[in-house]
């Protein structure tokens, strides 16, 4: 980017923006000038969430998502259900499955999925927290693990599995299937796939 | 939004970028995640650089672009030609001739087309301030309306080219023409029929 090494403010803003992900130079360039005809608040405001969060924000020590309290507000709230734990990849897919209101249960954030050739083993991911976890609490009933459908998520899922197999906890896995409003037409064939062996009875 | 009203520096952080222009929820999800896996120096340089730009950029008083120079880099640059004066919309519009390099004279921002619907009529622009930089600066040869070519882009290119018709001035826009790389079965009927009436003769 030209305009980087410029030290006017101007240019100096649209080259921090244009790190962001997804944002190019020119959508930089368009929230740059956005921000300068708001009022001064809303720069400001904008400057103190970044630095709060960034400043408060830590990791839960059960379920080690991104808190500001610790333990976190799901790990610490009596009326979720914690014989059920969610594995996710990142922190952000706890905000997904929650989004989703489809679960009621805790979570354990990995930071991470099985990449060899990356160098990401099983030790670079929280999974000694997770086995932690379930020596301290009996009570777990089923982990569902949550990676992404990538070929990495997937051996990650199979590696969790095994990993816990000895504990004689269930451990399952997302549905694969048509997404809610998609077409036919415009969803790839392993999709229609896993729709197919996973059908299900109507008025069953 | 729901999370706007949750008080935790995450929530926080999403409702301030979900305000910015072309942002919306899902955006601000991820862009926010992925400022809290960045070290601390990235989101106090992206802080610092937005209370920077808003607290030292005013209006240049001769074009009135947004500088922190007063007059701006354009107008005190020696090498610029002061003969020509290009008028656009926004100060973000400099920025796009700035970056296209076909143009070595002096701006004036509008700061706002001519709106009657809108309540904007010639007091609400900068055309007073135009009309005194052709005043004091007898060496203006050429006005070129850079505009956009919206219905009131268009009008106001008109207002102007009569408001200078007594300083015996010449007063251009930019030309009308398919897009460069741009493909004919993508460009509307409007385009393709300026494109017609400006076409050039080859190897003239």
């Amino acid at each position: 980017m030209q305009t980087a090494h410029k030290t006017d403010p101007v240019s100096k803003l649209i080259y921090e923006l244009s790190k962001l992900p997804g944002i190019g130079e020119k959508t930089a360039t368009r929230l740059a000038y956005f921000i300068l005809k708001q009022d001064e608040s809303y720069s400001r405001n904008l400057a103190e969430a970044l630095i709060n969060a960034k400043q408060k924000i830590i990791l839960c020590g059960q379920c080690f998502t991104f808190t500001d309290t610790d333990p976190c507000r799901i790990c610490e709230n009596p009326e979720r259900d914690r014989s059920s734990i969610c594995v996710v990849e990142r922190p952000s897919d706890v905000f997904s499955v929650e989004q989703s209101g489809a679960y009621k249960g805790t979570y354990h954030v990995l930071h991470g999925i099985l990449s060899p050739l990356d160098g990401i083993g099983p030790d670079e991911l929280k999974l000694r927290e997770l086995i932690s976890r379930l020596g301290q609490n009996s009570n777990v009933r089923e982990i569902i693990v949550a990676t992404n459908p990538s070929v990495e998520g997937e051996a990650t899922a199979l590696y969790i599995s095994r990993l816990i197999k000895p504990f004689g906890i269930k451990v399952t896995k997302l549905a694969h299937g048509i997404p809610v409003g998609g077409m036919l037409e415009y969803t790839d064939r392993q999709t229609i796939g896993k729709a197919m062996e996973n059908r299900m009875e109507l008025l069953s």
